[in-house]
């Protein structure tokens, strides 16, 4: 595999500028705050191949669906966060001729993503058609201090000429998404305004009503001398500019300070988005860039402390691992329980920017061990505030008594998606969303959210899932018919194991807590539930294959030709670009873990022979065709000691996006998947598991690694842990002692001391 | 049930007008000639509530996919039949008012399809605004003598005053499909001219270059004398025109006499369509209305020489029968081996007017026993002719050899529909389409079209089902996953009965029409192709109920919650308007038959028991949610003397248009399905077999009705039967003696003979 750009163990630099590339880059430079992101499109004009794109969390249109037979049940519409308001355009003119690197070939340049400080920097030359070189530096960051802010340093130097610029800072709304089902425009101007060095223009969307206010104030700097200038004010529906030219004197630099911020009323009032913004860029301005810039790296480097990962031996691998950290931070920040984990972040719109089941079952697990538990929290609030939504869900499709159905996209709490098989047959997610309220709660020891809240969920997911399996007659067990489990190439499948498997245990973990509730603070259920309840989970048929350990992914299973992904001639992969989705569908191959991820999800409850029975029968006929995949392979196969096989995984998953494996990293990033590199490394290779029993290390080293060191924050107390090829070292950070298993062994680590092992 | 129309044993007819049931009436008044048809739109403009819909066997666009999430295989686009030049147009005015139902309530209204004629009348009075009081009455036909021609009579009568009054004959392409996937315009226009009392207009459908040509000509009458008149002519993109003003006297009759030709390329060269619809309307100008009204009820009543049926004591059944053997003509005589009948025939845009597996297994039986071999053999011809692309539609889904996979639904070969479930999997298609060769072969004894054509079709579709095959390890057999049955009530099933059983019997033809082709013609299959194809025959597996003679429609069929029909509250049928998809799926009601689908086609294959224990076990399940399912059950329930049954059954499908059961008549007609009500008498309630033994008889009768009777072609013999409650007549009308069963005993009828039983 190729990598697109320069390997630095902090940095993804790029020295030469190719405009083949630049859709990549776009997606890869992006930068964001958790609360709104931005591809790292040129602020200046750009006349190549280009995909714009400026997202607000939060912010969507329920754009009308496009299906070709219209099925009962279907969702009106997909939520889709929009492209927004450009905000980071800053036009550049020299002799009426427009800075453009379509058009001035540059001379020289250079692109930096600085992961520590969250910056996106560019250095280049150009030569206009004059010969008048100019040397341009810009850097530009979206707060992680104040996410309702950004701000951009544009600095030109004209390098062998005295003369006139012309410098065209704008903000334009008039947006329009590349992803649209009908090519609709989705905005409407609320108003606009545009003054001396300062203007905004708000926006809002039509149908949601979603008012989103973009200001922005500059100023205009001369080797760091303040310039009084006088911008003419241009505007027009959407669009306000403040342009001015000035005289530039050959060998000086001018520096452009451009601070913009932006409120939606995702949360804010509808008559406080406008003089939000406009306070908060004035407040910018007389900060001052330097200062913003400093709070926003202090911001940064707290969340490194917790989450950043060392490896020792092998940048590539430490660049990916950053990167995805880095990444994952910028998209979700825990502040807002109104906003989730899109696919693609902030640095696309595929999929619609909408919440998945990848939330709960890739990111949480590492927001849980890399941040405090609030962040962990705010996604599960989330789901708590959408219940309502999902119960209706579930009445849509014929449930009752206050079961919930979690959607499998959305946006409020509403379904999105419409392939049946997947929206309302893909219902393992709602086992998911349970198993993140048990994850919580075994990791930060929050009882009181589970009682309050949890538990209201729980017992809501339970009643669906107690609907949703049937008495069989035939088998005289309880069975679940016509579901899409995780492996998305089976479809409309009759019991899949890890669905009942999951659904048992949801039911079991709701028994679980309502007896310890109903001690502690109230019954939620009443007796005749509780005793149906225990029936039913006493007598769910699994389907297994017979005279081994291996539970079968579903019903028929064994009927299906038995081949292993390594018979797939290598033209035909990825077989989901190749193969018509019928052969897909009655083949064997696996698109991401299915029985596996029931494994890995509940590792406890099964012998390690079972784990890999399970293991050797099922990773050869995975063809790993979901960005999921790989890192729950790599933690199974980490913990049943095939170290070469999980390193193998763990080369496809961390840099995915950065070598673009898939070849559709233009679109954006992989964004929730980038989660499972992290548990890939700290669940799979070191081992870590945190359960009722506590914390157990199993810590081994992929062979090219030296070492490799991250922090986990154990029941909120933070842990440092080194591991080398011949042992390690836990760094107690907490002022608590904590006693852990290491290799099966009991340790205490003494609070702010170290052991080795 | 309550009766949209009066019933009547030869008319549709309407004594007054009702605005809101004009959509339903423009349906069921339709007419059409095999080659072009027309929604019983008014001449005259009518700004109420309408459809309007004139369409054109074999005129297509392909209109671009609409789907939520594409599938590797789905097809681009989805062909549909367009709505064409409105032909009929006739304004008329006067002092300056249009004359228009939805703004003079008429005073009396008279509609009336004669289906003898197949004409369609209209007699109405109307008051204008200055109380001028006008008789109207309109006459017209598409020509089932010459199907490029039509003709209108509109005459109207002043009847309280004399003056002028404004006649405005037209042709109008510039016609927008109801149904278009995103708005779009399929025509442009290829030129028009008008002149003195003759136009044209010819438009070119976008991307698929059919070219239309549509010419008028007209004279105007008073009493039956020839006036005179001098037409404005008037034109722009895609309209012509040709209005004057005349002078009425009070009392007089004035006649428009408007003659049409529809010509496309579908059937001549795009250099003749338009001198060739000049030429067709001078000709029929020329012969004069009367005339051409003869030639057209003369061919009428060829038609129904051989196909009516005769119910005595039950006018609605017969008013009902009849229709259906109407529409079913409408649609197709089998001129041209080009065109096909699709679900809506020239009645409506629903379905997109394309060919379905209906045509097949419902419309092939009942034109083999009621039109000339002909006939029936074109409807093979069109598959024949469409061989390559079905080879190519298998090979896009993978398959290899030769093996082909006819399309679910299409216009020129090439697959349309794009559901996964269907497209991909509801694969059964191809057995039906075999089966209509043998179908075909037993009943007209035509071995040189066997030979000739119907080996390359049948070989190519046994390929297919030999890989669709796979061996299943587990079960030691070959195994059929991921189909789709005829019951679309279940997705992604493994061993549908149906189609493991149709796909067997196909390769087992496919088999025995290569031994006997190669003893008479040639080989055209290798010595190791044949004894794979025996070695699988041999080893099929078929799902059953162990204990009973019941065959399980699927794999893990008895897992299901085990309910009626009768189970389901009347307030939620039917099921698919009331219950999300999933709901159904994993439910065990049967839209349409599919067991029992395949123990109607290969009923001599089992025992009577064996059919009585399959009907009890899977009709109570079945909610005859397609048009398409009563009919077998009538057949059926019929054979196992469940008369009460079989009429109850009956009674949905022969006048589901006519009472408007589905309230969805206003899209147009159930054509193909209309073909069921027949084969439920003739199959059902006569015991008509015609198989390799010969002709069968096993005549029953609902309790209501004195008798009934119809005719059948025997291998080419004309044959007509009367059943009465106590027994019935054969008449052999041919000149050979034919030999039969009745009721299990043997009979000779003698050449122009009768017997009774």
């Amino acid at each position: 595999m190729h990598n697109l750009f320069e390997i630095d163990a902090w940095k993804i630099v790029e020295q030469k500028f190719d405009p083949k590339k630049q859709k990549q880059a776009e997606s890869i430079f992006s930068i964001g705050n958790g609360a709104f992101g931005q591809r790292a499109n040129f602020e200046e004009y750009y006349s190549g191949d280009s995909l714009k794109g400026s997202y607000v969390g939060g912010v969507y249109y329920p754009d009308k669906t496009r299906v070709g037979w219209w099925k009962n049940g279907y969702p009106e519409y997909f939520a889709k966060v929009l492209n927004a308001c450009n905000w980071i355009g800053i036009h550049v003119e020299v002799d009426g001729e427009m800075l453009d690197l379509n058009v001035q070939q540059p001379l020289s340049f250079y692109r930096e993503l600085n992961m520590q400080q969250g910056t996106l920097l560019r250095k280049f030359k150009v030569r206009f058609s004059q010969g008048k070189d100019l040397m341009v530096e810009t850097l530009r960051f979206c707060s992680m201090d104040n996410d309702e802010l950004a701000a951009i340093r544009f600095q030109v130097t004209p390098l062998n000429f005295s003369g006139n610029v012309k410098f065209i800072p704008f903000l334009d709304a008039k947006v329009y998404n590349h992803d649209a089902n009908y090519d609709e425009f989705f905005w409407e101007e609320d108003s606009h305004k545009v003054g001396m060095k300062k203007a905004y223009v708000c926006a809002k969307t039509r149908k949601t009503n979603f008012t989103v206010s973009t200001a922005m104030r500059f100023s205009f700097w001369k080797d760091g001398t303040l310039l009084d200038i006088h911008p003419n004010a241009i505007s027009s529906a959407y669009y306000v500019e403040n342009n001015f030219e000035h005289f530039l004197e050959q060998g000086h630099c001018y520096s452009l300070k451009k601070y913009v911020s932006i409120v939606s009323t995702v949360h804010h009032s509808e008559f406080s988005v406008i003089p939000r913004s406009i306070n908060n860029v004035r407040d910018a301005y007389v900060m001052g860039f330097d200062a913003l810039l400093q709070s926003h790296c202090l911001a940064w480097s707290a969340i490194w402390k917790n989450a950043d990962v060392e490896i020792e031996g092998d940048v590539a691998s430490q660049q990916g691992i950053r990167f995805n950290i880095f990444q994952l931070y910028q998209t979700y920040t825990g502040k807002h329980a109104t906003l989730n984990i899109g696919p693609k972040g902030f640095t696309g719109e595929k999929y619609g920017g909408a919440t998945y089941w990848d939330t709960e079952a890739y990111c949480l697990p590492f927001y849980l061990k890399t941040a405090s538990p609030e962040v962990a929290k705010q996604l599960l609030v989330y789901r708590y505030n959408q219940l309502d939504r999902a119960i209706e869900n579930a009445e849509k499709l014929g449930f009752k008594n206050g079961a919930a159905l979690y959607p499998m996209v959305t946006m409020n709490g509403e379904e999105c998606h419409n392939e049946w098989e997947i929206t309302f047959e893909e219902i393992h997610r709602n086992g998911a969303i349970a198993f993140a309220i048990y994850n919580y709660v075994r990791h930060t020891g929050d009882k009181a959210y589970l009682q309050e809240k949890g538990r209201k969920v729980l017992n809501a997911i339970a009643r669906f899932w107690v609907q949703r399996f049937n008495w069989s007659d035939a088998k005289q067990q309880f069975v679940m018919l016509g579901v899409t489990g995780p492996n998305e190439y089976e479809n409309n499948i009759n019991n899949n194991w890890y669905t009942n498997y999951i659904a048992q245990w949801c039911i079991r973990y709701a028994l679980a807590c309502e007896k310890e509730g109903s001690q502690a603070t109230s019954s939620m259920l009443s007796n005749d539930e509780i005793s149906a309840w225990e029936h039913l989970v006493n007598n769910v048929y699994f389907p297994h294959m017979e005279g081994t350990r291996v539970f079968l992914q579903q019903d028929g299973f064994l009927d299906k030709e038995q081949l292993k992904a390594s018979d797939i001639p290598a033209n035909e992969r990825p077989i989901n670009q190749h193969w018509s989705w019928d052969r897909i569908l009655r083949s064997i191959f696996i698109k991401q873990a299915d029985v596996l991820q029931g494994l890995y999800l509940f590792e406890d409850h099964f012998d390690t022979e079972t784990l890999e029975e399970n293991f050797d029968f099922y990773e050869p006929k995975t063809v790993h065709e979901s960005s999921l995949s790989p890192c729950v392979h790599v933690v199974l196969a980490a913990s049943i000691d095939r170290m070469e096989k999980a390193y193998e995984l763990y080369l496809r998953t961390s840099r995915l996006d950065l070598d673009d494996y898939n070849h559709e990293a233009d679109e954006g990033l992989h964004i929730t998947s980038m989660a499972g590199t992290w548990l890939s490394l700290v669940e799979g290779f070191a081992g870590v598991r945190i359960n009722e029993q506590g914390l157990r290390l199993q810590p081994r080293i992929p062979n090219g690694w030296k070492s490799y060191s991250f922090q986990i924050l154990y029941q909120t107390l933070p842990l440092k842990i080194h591991v080398h090829a011949t042992g390690g070292i836990v760094e107690n950070k907490s002022l608590s002692d904590i006693d852990l298993m290491i290799n099966n062994q009991h340790y205490t680590v003494n609070k702010h001391a170290k052991i080795t092992f």
